[in-house]
Formats: C-alpha cells, structure tokens, sequence
C-alpha cells in the first residue's frame, strides 16, 4: 500500500510502521500535487516500487474555512481548483490509461458537501469541487464501460481527524464536541468506518456498482435539510 | 428472516426451502400491500412468528411500463401511488416506533431511475416513487437521530429478475440481453449483488450512514447522461 | 379569467368585483379540489362559460405544518396527496387533450421548497408535491413537443398572504416579520411580484421554454444553503 | 450598453451601429478574458465610458466538442476553467463591491446543460462550468442580502447563433436542422426569446428572484431526460 502526503515525514513513517507491524506492507511518498509533474511522477514511482495500482483513494480537498469574497485572493481561489478539480484529472490522465491496460481499476474520490451546493464563504472549495464531481461523472462515462470503476463519496460532516480539524479547532475542542452528546451518539464521522464503506465500494461486483454514495453520521442533517 | 411477496406462494416455499437447506432460518407471507391492514397486520405476524424485525428491505415497485397520460387511468395513478409511497408510510408507521423502543434498526429502500426524473410515460411510476424519496429523506431527518438508518438506494438499471423483467419482455430476450455485449460485461444487475451492497449498508456504523447509494452496471450510464 | 377556491364565497365575490371593477373580466367558482368528479366538472363549466382555458395556474397544495410521523395520520397523508399530486394529473387529465386540439396551452404549476428536498416534519407534504414535480417532468416530457408548457415553480419562502400565512401565524406577526428587516428588505414573497414571473412565463415563446424557475427573496437562502 | 467580445472588430461595430441606428447607445470593446488584468480593466474603462454597470450579463463558456480523456490536454483542461469559473470570480471581484456601494445590481450568468451532469466527452467544459453554478450559488448566498441579483440560467439546447454553431457545424446544417420539424416547431434556442428571458430577471422585484431557470424549445427533452 503506498500512502501520499503532502507534509510531515515522521507522521507518514509511524503510520507504515503500524501497517508493517500488523502485517501489511506500505510505503510513504511526501508530494505537493500543486508542483507540476508531481503526481505523474508519483504514479510512475508507485508502480515501479510496489507494482500496479489497482484501487487508487483520492482525498485531497480544499477546506479553507469561510472567506468573503473580498478575503479570497485570484491565489487561492487558483490553488482550491489546483488541488482538487486539476490534481484529480491529472491522476486521471496518469493512471486510468494504465488502469484500462491491465483490464480495470477503481478511482475513490472522497468529497465532501461543498460539491454539493455553494454555501456562503466558500467560494473557492465549492466551485473547485462541485466541477470535480461533474469531472468524476464525465471520467465515468468514459471509463465505467472500460471496467474502471469510479466513486465519488460525498463525507458530509466533520470526520474525527485529530490532524485536520483538530488543527483547525483545537484538539481538546475536538474531543469535547465529540462526546458532547453522550454515550453511543456519533458527531463525527469515524476514519475507519469511513473506511469500511470504501473498501466496501472497492470490492463490488461491476453488475452493481456505486457512483455516488453519501456519508455521515446518524445525529447529523443532511446538506439537503435545513434544521 | 421473513420473505414477503404478493403472489406465488410455490415460488415462496421453494425459496425458502434453499434457505433452509442451506442453513439459514426463514418464514414466507403472502401480502397484498393495498389493502386496508395488510402491511399492520403482517408486522405484528412476523414479529410474533420470528421475534424483532431490525433490518426492513422494502421492494415495492409500481413500474408499468411506458403509458400515455390517455392511457393512465386514475385507477393506475393511484394504485402506484399505494404500492409505494403509502405502503411505504404504513410500514413506517407501523415498524419505527417498534424499532425506536428497541433503541435501533434499518430501513432499505429499493428505489428505481424514477425516482430521480420524470421521463414520458413514467406518470404515475416516477410521481409515486419520486415523491417516496423524499419521504425517505423526511423520515431520516426524524428517525436517523433516534438510531434508525434509512437508506434509498437506486438501482438505476434492468435487474436480472426472471420473475419480473423476465415475464415482462421473455425470459429468452432477456438471457440474450444478457450475454449480448460478452464475458465479463454485464448489462443486467445481480440480484446477489445488489444484496452485498444491501448488506454491507445494514451493517454501516452510526458515525457512517449512507442516506442514498446508486447502483448500475459498468456498462450502463447513469440516469444523467441518458434517456 | 375564471378563479377558483375551496371555500369563502363572499372573498372570492370581492376578488371577482375588484378585477371587473378595473376593467376586467371574471368568475369565480368554488371546488373541493378532493371530490370525485370535482376537478373534471369545473373544467367543463369554465370553458362553457368563459371559452377555452388558454393558461392555467396550479396553486394547490398541502402545508399543514411540522408533524411527527405518530401526528401523521394515513388519512392526512392521503389528503396531501389528492391535494397535489392527483389534483395535478385530473387537471393534466381533463385539460391538456383539449389544449392539444387546440394547439397550445400552458399549465403553470405553483411548487414549494418541499418539492426539493424532505425535511422533518413535512412528511405527508414533501412526499406529495416532490412526486408531483416528476410527474410535471413527465408531463412536460410527452406535450411540450405538442406546445404546451409546463412550467414549475418552486416558490422557496414564505409569501404574504393575509388569508394563508397570516391565518396560521396570526395577521399581526405576520405583517410585523414583514417589516422586521427595515425599509427595502423584503422577507416575504409579495403575491404581485411572483405574478410577474407567472406572467412571463406564459408568455414565453415555444424558442425558448423554461421548466423550473424558483423564487425567493432577496433576503432569504435557497433551500440548498443551511444558515 | 458595452458589448465585449474576444475578437471581430468589423463584427461587432456592425452590432453597435444597429443598436445606435434604433435608437439605442452602445459602445464595443475588445477583450481577451483569459489575459492577466483583462477583466480588471475592462470593468474600469466600461464605468468610465458609460457610467455604473447596473446589470451584467456574462456568457462565456468552453464547449470545445468532444474530447476523449487522451484528447483533453492540462492545457485544454485550464482554459476551459480560466474562460468560465475563473473569469466569473474576477468579474464577481471587480464588479460586484461597486454594486454593493452602489446599493444593488445583476449579475446574469448564461450556463449550458453541462453545469447540470457530467457527460462523456465534456471533461473540461462539465467541470469548469459545473463548478462555477455553485460558484454562483455562494456569491449569490453573500451578496443577494445586499441586494446583488445573481442568476444561473441553463440554456439547455443548440442556440441559432451562426456566428457560434454555425462555424462548428456550417450555417447550411444548421439552417436545415432549424426548420426539419416543419413551421412553428422550434428546434433551436433564438437568442431574441433568451434574452425575453434575461431582461424578466434583471427587472425582477427583491421580494421575488429567480436564482436558476432553464431554457429550451419546446420540441427538446430536458437534460434529465436525455443523453
């Protein structure tokens, strides 16, 4: 299993020792998917070191938190459809053709309810994302008869990411709002269980497969619903 | 598990005969869901019978096949309508205050392109189903929070079904469709399947339900890129 | 021009007086929407007494409120239905043959955000009017290409209307949430600015129909955007 | 009223003498949208030269036909979001803070079938202007409260514009496709009827906008219903 992150080296390393101490086999590689080449590289660099990629999990997203108009820069506003809508398409030009070579393949994009609808403040993330899934959709129809198969799942709430949104809000904030409601009632999307969906997703039969499926925890609204 | 259809109670026993045979333990009812208490009364049958029912897969179609509005008769419209959307809230009625006090259960809804668009001649199939989804998604809203996972899945495709589509267009035709593209493509869902992806949605942890899942061959597009 | 209510006789009367009063013409007539043959009556005895019905606007339907699904009886889920979605296709049923003979005609269907999506509460409500937007879809879909538009509104707030809102919330809180925003900010729907738009839509040309327009305040969020 | 346009000079003083010759005033300017400070500037020169832009009409899209993935190059794949999402948030940053001041303005935002479902072959088009429809969903949830009137409209449908489908296709294949169906039967958007459409919603009243409407000919099957 290769695992790709943009930044923190001794992170990625523990987290291949945890995969190799419970018998898997993992390799770390840091990239910036904005630099160019990087992600062709990667792919090439992947495929030599551990073989072929049969089931490739896309999660970048571009959560910046809200900004007005006036605080979101051309920069940023770049940077969002960089890192999602352009990074996702140029794995795609990358791997895909590999992937039809060898006979199938699956493509897991993780997204998130800003592909969904434009709320306030998210003028970057939403428009980056929301013509991401219209990407998935079209890279689909074009690879979904070629036996790639392609999901877009919709994580619609704050997943327990002690490195992400416990960054952003504070751990000990983190922790606190996830207990908040007692006992057996879930506020935030769990990694793992996360997990248990897409490698569900990776495994089905290409009688029955998924595009889109959403996610999110049982005390949670949906987008679609205003409370 | 208790399997329920309309009609064909020889085909019923034979199916759960192989249940049995295989190990498993079933009971088999025959229903008419339009009439008045059919769907309360066999509830409390089979929860009497076979004790809680904590996982509910509701398959109720009405599709007709393609009929002008001249040849839509108030009778049809309304008889979908009572197939799906009302059986449906009876069945909710009915079975999630029982779940509630048992502190959990699941509710799948198999659902059809329909659901998702209006096409010619689909008048009284698409309104009875369309309107059945967002039903789906009103009681999310009230039961998700109180431990039941909803689930609308739309299986956006022919189904290998012998019973249905097979007496439809002929069991021959549809064998021929079958096969018609080659090996290892497939043109018509698996119902076993279908099923792994119903099971792995009744197993879904609280911090990760899935509301809306779609499902459809590789070989098929989606009810946005076709007619 | 030919108005239609359930009830209230001496309003509608006054109604009828003020159109003939600036110019011109009009009758009125009571119906209950829900009554076998009702619906299919009126259609006959408007284009007897006043001629062909060129446009008709459709402004059934079936708000009761936030119930809990315990509050919603079979009976009320019922009722919202014949209100909506079957008062809808009688209308379809008794009208568009005649408009197909005669060429032409338009159908305007008054919907409401419950169409869109189902959120608590609202489960015998968004069931009926989300069907009844896929079944205009389907309408559209066979008589569009025989020149009739079939146009969906999807009136996402609240409106001002004294007989309607203002009987449910109480005419005072009414008319005080209405001016709550100051000068120039309007948080309700004014009747009059939602006809300009019925009216263009009627008079659009068959170049260049639209389906689906929604309507809302300046002040208010769509459906899609939670606060 | 400014009227800009990438290139044909000759073209468009043709457009502005008409205008001028009936009785309007009009001014043309040459402008490439992808340039650095293109948009910037034009915005300044056109408030300048005629005075406050109350209503803007933006039309650019990136419908390059069909490309396959291995025919879409990065380049091909950025343009097409510089042309369209990229090119709307530097009108929205230029534009709408004076509109803000100047108590109230329009931004009409002409979209296509594209922003609504990713088809095979719109790899780029789909996800750049699926993109900026929610795009324009978060400008309008920040700047309708302050009286900004920001609307999508999915022109869902071939528009007769020999200047544009005319060259793709050749001015004599699409005046046969326009009359195929026979008099009085449309089969092409007539731009005069589009714009019916656009002044309705740049006169709408506060207390009534239209955020998204679509538009087609009567004899064109929604893209809900088609491939």
């Amino acid at each position: 299993m290769a695992l790709v992150r943009r930044s923190d080296r001794p992170g990625l390393d523990r987290l291949v020792d945890e995969i190799e101490h419970s018998g898997g086999y993992a390799a770390g590689y840091i990239m910036d998917a904005v630099k160019e080449g990087a992600i062709e590289t990667l792919i090439e660099t992947v495929e030599s070191d551990l073989g072929a990629i049969d089931v490739c999990v896309f999660n970048l997203g571009a959560q910046f938190g809200n900004l007005s108009l006036a605080e979101t820069s051309l920069e940023r506003f770049e940077l969002a459809w960089r890192l999602t809508s352009m990074a996702l398409f140029r794995v795609a030009k990358s791997l895909l053709p590999k992937m039809v070579e060898r006979g199938g393949g699956t493509l897991l994009v993780t997204s998130a309810t800003a592909a969904m609808r434009g709320n306030k403040g998210q003028l970057a993330h939403t428009s980056a994302i929301g013509g991401r899934r219209l990407l998935c959709q079209a890279l689909s129809a074009e690879f979904a008869p070629q036996n790639i198969h392609i999901s877009h799942i919709v994580v619609d709430g704050a997943v327990d990411s002690p490195d992400t949104l416990g960054r952003m809000i504070g751990r000990d904030r983190l922790a606190e709002y996830k207990h908040s409601l007692g006992q057996g009632k879930y506020r935030l999307l769990e990694p793992g269980h996360i997990a248990d969906t897409y490698f569900h997703l990776s495994q089905q039969h290409p009688s029955a497969w998924t595009f889109e499926a959403d996610l999110r925890t049982h005390q949670d609204l949906p987008w679609w619903n205003s409370p």
